[in-house]
């Protein structure tokens, strides 16, 4: 076999045979095969595509590159949950300790945020003392004893994904169907949960930016989680404008806290309770409407809030530590009229110049910066009116970026629409 | 500027300005753009193609990386000759002689062979003391003084297209029309010639496999060529079968000087008649006729093979120490018929195994191994027929390899057509 015979076969839109995958993913690992060589290959994917038997056997390699998570000794139904990646995007934040709060494990691996979204790590992270790198036993025995612990991703589960996915980065070959799915699935099936709820973002502020391309990855997954028989519930949500109010680590925390509550804005609590109770039904046995009921109820009764609290404190983060920054600068609408559209992409874009987020892995986070919009799509907004508050830190910013992420009409075009659609 | 949104552009099947282009190939030479993102690149190009502006563009930016040639020290119209490169091709060591034989000045620059397809230096270089690294004045004065000088591509004439080439070549981005054009071109407009003559190889020997891409090629090398005022002639020639009966470097030249006797194969005589009287049709304003009869006269009276000698001798080499291998083997035909394919890309694979050509640039070759074809497509074989002789050095290789080479049947399906195009 032969790396350039692979790569020409792809090129000629051929499939490829398990043992070609392999020998490109095992080779790129092993350094026999050069990353100018898998990055044509991939471009070659991105372009020509992926059979679904060409996905699964990539998710197969990739899968078996590493460690394989076991989690037999949690008693229970396990729930993981993934988004694709959004801009205010706290729902694992709130999602996570509400079905905890009703019994469900939470066993959830997760990542650190790249670009302009945060991952829920960092959020974590703001949280001084906050721990996210468990042992694999102090993770099961957490779970088992308060249904919730959310860890960094071990360094040996999926190597191969990590080293693909740096280079994809820098290859302009992340926009790929399969090969999204793909690293998705690879990194779920090895962290081992029996459910895993998916949160397929999808508009200007994700890496979908149409809902074609999301029902596409949805049901792409749904076939790899089959394979492993493993149910992977996908709801796809709308990205076009941010989700809540809240951007910025210590910002959505403190949102999710409010939220957590009964206090959250009404997309995130849609978001929230649309997923979790797909999840109560499949895992209770109930009606959706009993499930969203029981949901709703712990949000109000403050039992969601009190796993959270439980959950920060049994991975040793102090809350009353939680800060935001106290450097705050308004923005105010230069005009009257209907808010038609705030880019998710350029606010999160202007949170990582905050310093909120990283260019490379190796950037430090400020925890504490961020924005907080003071209107969603379809509001109202009169001139001189605030748009949003900036919560500063050491870095100086171009004020006016923050004007030109939203789009003020005098005609009124509505609320964006949330749930997309529900695949399962 | 940045390198990942270029790509972005390119997959995306969006036109590249200049800026981005010059961005991106001064980027990989100064070693600020890394190889695995370039690799992408030309695996976008390849996919989704490039305009003609992009073409020349590129083209443009290459020509540029290095030295460009300045022959006005030469008096005279100045004729190159190029060939994309087949099995058996020894025309330019025919064509060069036989047009300076006739006054005009042939200024070649050449490279190594590379795969399954020899080289002009190396065959020369068969000619022991050859010497192919004439300085740029010698190089001037010799094509003064006797109108031919042959030799090796300098270092620095078209850094970027080396730099390219090397990086094509083991990413399974060859296969491109644009990419093709451009490297071909930058080099050729870079050696300053005034009529540049391209022997487009069309078939299973070749690395254009149709005629339609050679179609494609031949006008954009010569819409490339118009961009710098160059007179570019193609000819678009079959290379299903090797071109005449030996394949090797010693054997090659000579069969070649046969053919400077005016005793050649038909086929090689074609494809050197029919260029170089295009030619001189062009230099000396006569009809194609006359050029022709110019032409074959002087292969039959003796001075093209006189200025070939002339031409050896001027660069050091002694004709009379030229060596081929004296262990011959004979592969007879296992049945009776007509010879309906003789593999091109096979042979010269073979010729490589022997030790006749190169996997690496690095790998070192036996001038006196190689194949000598009996026979020619259309011709009929008796069962234990000599179909070749294999002239072997100190490599070991799998006598069946040759027979595979072979398509004989009942049927005869005539010869192959030879001169497919001519497009000026």
């Amino acid at each position: 076999m032969n790396i350039v015979d692979i790569i020409d076969k792809k090129r000629l839109n051929k499939e490829l045979s398990k043992d070609e995958i392999e020998y490109s993913i095992n080779g790129y690992l092993d350094g026999s095969i050069k990353d100018y060589q898998i990055s044509s290959l991939l471009m070659a994917i991105v372009l020509n595509g992926m059979t679904d038997e060409e996905t699964i056997n990539l998710t197969d390699v990739m899968l078996k590159s590493g460690d394989i998570l076991s989690l037999k000794e949690i008693n229970g139904i396990i729930v993981d949950k993934h988004s694709t990646g959004g801009v205010g995007d706290k729902v694992t934040l709130v999602l996570g300790p509400l079905l905890a709060s009703l019994g469900i494990k939470i066993a959830k691996m997760s990542g650190k945020g790249l670009g302009h979204t945060g991952g829920t790590i960092d959020k974590l992270e703001s949280i001084k003392g906050f721990n996210t790198n468990l042992s694999k036993e102090q993770f099961i025995k957490q779970v088992n004893d308060i249904n919730i612990a959310i860890i960094s991703q071990s360094g040996n589960l999926v190597p191969a994904d990590k080293k693909i996915y740096a280079l994809r980065d820098v290859t302009g070959t992340v926009s790929s169907i399969p090969l999204i799915a793909s690293s998705i699935m690879s990194k779920k099936i090895a962290s081992a949960a029996d459910i895993i709820i998916i949160d397929v973002k999808v508009g200007s502020g994700a890496l979908l930016k149409d809902l074609k391309s999301a029902k596409e990855l949805s049901n792409l997954m749904i076939k790899i989680g089959k394979h492993y028989n493993k149910t992977i519930i996908c709801i796809i949500t709308n990205m076009d404008e941010p989700l809540g109010y809240n951007i910025g680590n210590s910002l959505e925390v403190e949102e999710a806290i409010e939220t957590l509550k009964g206090k959250g804005p009404k997309d995130l609590v849609d978001v929230v309770l649309t997923l979790s109770s797909i999840v109560l039904e499949k895992v209770e046995r109930i009606s959706i409407e009993e499930a969203k009921e029981k949901l709703e109820n712990n949000l109000e009764n403050g039992k969601a809030y009190q796993k959270f609290l439980e959950f920060v404190d049994m991975q040793g983060g102090d809350i009353n530590s939680l800060k935001v920054s106290n450097k705050i600068v308004s923005v105010k609408s230069n005009k009257s009229g209907y808010i038609n559209k705030i880019d998710a992409l350029k606010l999160g874009e202007l949170a990582k110049l905050l310093g909120a987020g990283r260019q490379t892995l190796d950037d430090k986070i400020d925890y504490e910066v961020g924005i907080v919009l003071n209107k969603k799509v379809g509001d109202y907004v009169e001139k001189d009116e605030e748009l949003l508050k900036l919560y500063l830190g050491d870095k100086d910013i171009d004020m006016s970026l923050a004007l030109e992420c939203f789009e003020i009409e005098k005609i009124n075009k509505g609320k964006n629409e949330l749930i997309l659609d529900i695949i399962k």
